[in-house]
């Protein structure tokens, strides 16, 4: 077998065991969107848990956290959404198929995160009130994504 | 209520529906790992896709893999591999409990995926041969790390 052969044979071998797409439909997809928002979250709960003094303030570790959290709001996603792999299509998923309708707003949401996670990284290691104020916009991009366009609790 | 707290709660309310660490030991780290993983074996399978030739090459989708692949593997994942974050704390993660144990190669491991990604991602755009050649060591990383640190098939 040629080098390359096997090459790709163990790259696919290396992915056996996490979720492929035979499994059910956008089954990858949705993994590793549902897995980057956790990772969001676990950043979010450092930074939230300084913000209402549950965690004492630490410069690096609010910098760290808010650098990781801008690094996976701008990770290309793109890839991540195809139409169609909604809540419906996977119950997986909690996306809703409003995502991919004529006059989403799913565009303005990503850019207000985005926007929102630029102004914590610049904040977040300046002072424990500079990265208050900037959890206002933070919680509420996540908020008003989540409320548009993920099925209700 | 001050808009802190209103923000931290809508912030808290933004994350219902996405697992909590009350749920299982480790759930949002697992989670986020796993999804992790996953986008980048979607990145693989469109590098592997043009070097087994299944996908036509296109310099741009290649580079833009290569790309996404070498930011998810220098995302910082060090508060995602707590110790005792393993497969037998929560059977839904893979992970050996060899990886934080004396003399774990886990560092070299994570290096040389790092190195064959930053490889790859110079090479995937120059042309199909070039990202043939740099599959082999993206793959081999891939395996090395889950045949020593993954729970098997």
């Amino acid at each position: 077998m040629p080098r390359l052969l096997i090459a790709a044979a163990a790259a696919s071998m290396a992915f056996t065991g996490l979720a492929t797409a035979q499994d059910a439909p956008f089954k990858m997809e949705i993994a590793a969107r549902q897995g980057i928002m956790a990772y969001r979250a676990i950043q979010m709960g450092t930074l939230g848990g300084m913000a209402k003094g549950e965690i004492p303030y630490d410069a690096a570790a609010a910098q760290k956290a808010a650098d990781n959290l801008l690094a996976s709001v701008t990770l290309d996603a793109s890839m991540l959404w195809p139409p169609g792999s909604d809540n419906a299509a996977n119950p997986d998923s909690t996306a809703l198929a409003a995502i991919w309708a004529e006059g989403s707003t799913i565009g303005d949401k990503a850019k207000a995160m985005a926007d929102a996670a630029t102004a914590m990284q610049a904040a977040a290691g300046a002072g424990l009130d500079p990265l208050k104020a900037a959890m206002g916009p933070v919680g509420g991009a996540c908020g008003d994504c989540h409320k548009a366009f993920r099925v209700p609790d």
